[in-house]
């Protein structure tokens, strides 16, 4: 029997995962959609540590999130993904999450490739065989506009923020976690833009990533932004030696 | 039927909550924890939502905790918790933690006081009547001798760290949440110091907190400690007007 092509995964806000406003935490759900892509891929035979077997990695490199609401302390919401088209170099995952009743809390949108463990370069998926049967078995699940933008800053000269990557940043990969990114755009604005739970139920609304390099333990990455005070903040994440690590736009 | 006086609760370590060595991360099970005894306490009538409504609430002033193993990714792992003792201004909640076959994983220990909302004076739980039955319950469970020790930083001038509390810091009630003063402590030391998997089951071993006061959004705590070096690393962590809002100590 064929497997469908999308999986859905149920989880509850718990007490202790949430923002000062009672609602999930970025971070939490962050996770949460990149453990449900491992969880969907794994079902079907190319998970993370299917692929490592053969010398392979996927590796993420957008991320979109753009919540209507996001789920309270206590609420249950579920998330559903499936893989929505398979080019060249990259493979196109998307992610509905909802309340139990149904209501659409938000969508997510994330573009990962598979790569070279040895060479670190991707790998051709169009090439693939019936291997990447289950890359190619696109459903026909509504899904709205949310695709990544350009993230551009171009005047920033003095950093608005500057993070050493340390013990509790890091992922299993010895890396610092792609989450932890998103966290540290959010703190560069004070809690006060975040609001309260009843007059932001998204706070911010929207979160667009585009992950460049990986961040090893004790690097330092410095955070540039043109302006913190507008609606949409564009920031790029740079090392000491100029390289790019990610770009990110927050949207209130 | 009297509910027994010890609770578990079972959870999982789900991928991307773990540390680099994919033992789960001392974050999520000192969130939990916390859950555990906001679940136990609320199952016996006097939880967090209980204690609220008569302009109280449970303050945690200290926490052990001491690990054997951390669980690895994907394991199961259960955590006993139940009241030990009530005191005129305290009551003490112990913690087990084990594996799904029994393994005890490790132990914690926690005081909590509950204090008013109005005063923010503790509240003489001696004196408490009939409504505080269940906190006089006490087990005969086993549990090993990990009580808190005595903190002190003496020489320390130049702070090892700062930190400012930010946005993804805040608890539900807008304060630096209390397990992220154990991160800051972690990430004092570099990730080497926490090995891998197999060679350090659990990096460190003994965590020790005493929570003085509270870190607002916005406020810098600096991080003082006399050596690094050491296998046992006392820290104390002072605003910038000489407040100490908490002392810990990492033992690996």
């Amino acid at each position: 029997m064929a497997l469908s092509p999308v999986s859905t995964y149920t989880f509850a806000v718990e007490p202790f995962t949430e923002d000062a406003a009672g609602r999930l935490s970025w971070r939490v759900l962050g996770n949460r959609l990149l453990r449900c892509a491992g969880l969907h891929a794994a079902e079907r035979g190319f998970g993370f540590a299917d692929v490592v077997q053969s010398g392979r990695a996927w590796v993420l490199s957008r991320l979109v999130i753009e919540m209507q609401r996001m789920p309270a302390s206590g609420e249950g919401y579920a998330i559903s993904t499936w893989v929505a088209g398979l080019k060249r170099q990259f493979t196109e995952r998307r992610y509905r999450i909802a309340a139990p009743g149904g209501e659409v809390l938000g969508y997510a949108y994330s573009i990962w490739a598979l790569i070279s463990t040895d060479t670190r370069r991707p790998i051709d998926l169009s090439a693939m065989g019936d291997e990447a049967a289950p890359l190619r078995a696109v459903p026909d699940e509504p899904f709205p506009d949310i695709r990544p933008g350009r993230i551009r800053v171009h005047e920033a000269e003095r950093p608005a923020a500057e993070h050493t990557c340390r013990y509790t940043d890091l992922d299993v990969n010895g890396h610092l976690n792609s989450i932890r990114y998103i966290e540290l755009l959010l703190d560069l604005f004070p809690p006060e833009r975040f609001g309260s739970a009843g007059e932001r139920p998204a706070a911010p609304r929207r979160i667009d990533m585009a992950y460049c390099a990986e961040t090893a333990p004790g690097e330092r990455i410095r955070l540039f932004a043109d302006d913190l005070s507008g609606d949409s903040v564009q920031v790029e994440m740079r090392k000491d030696d100029g390289t790019v690590v990610a770009r990110g736009e927050v949207t209130f």
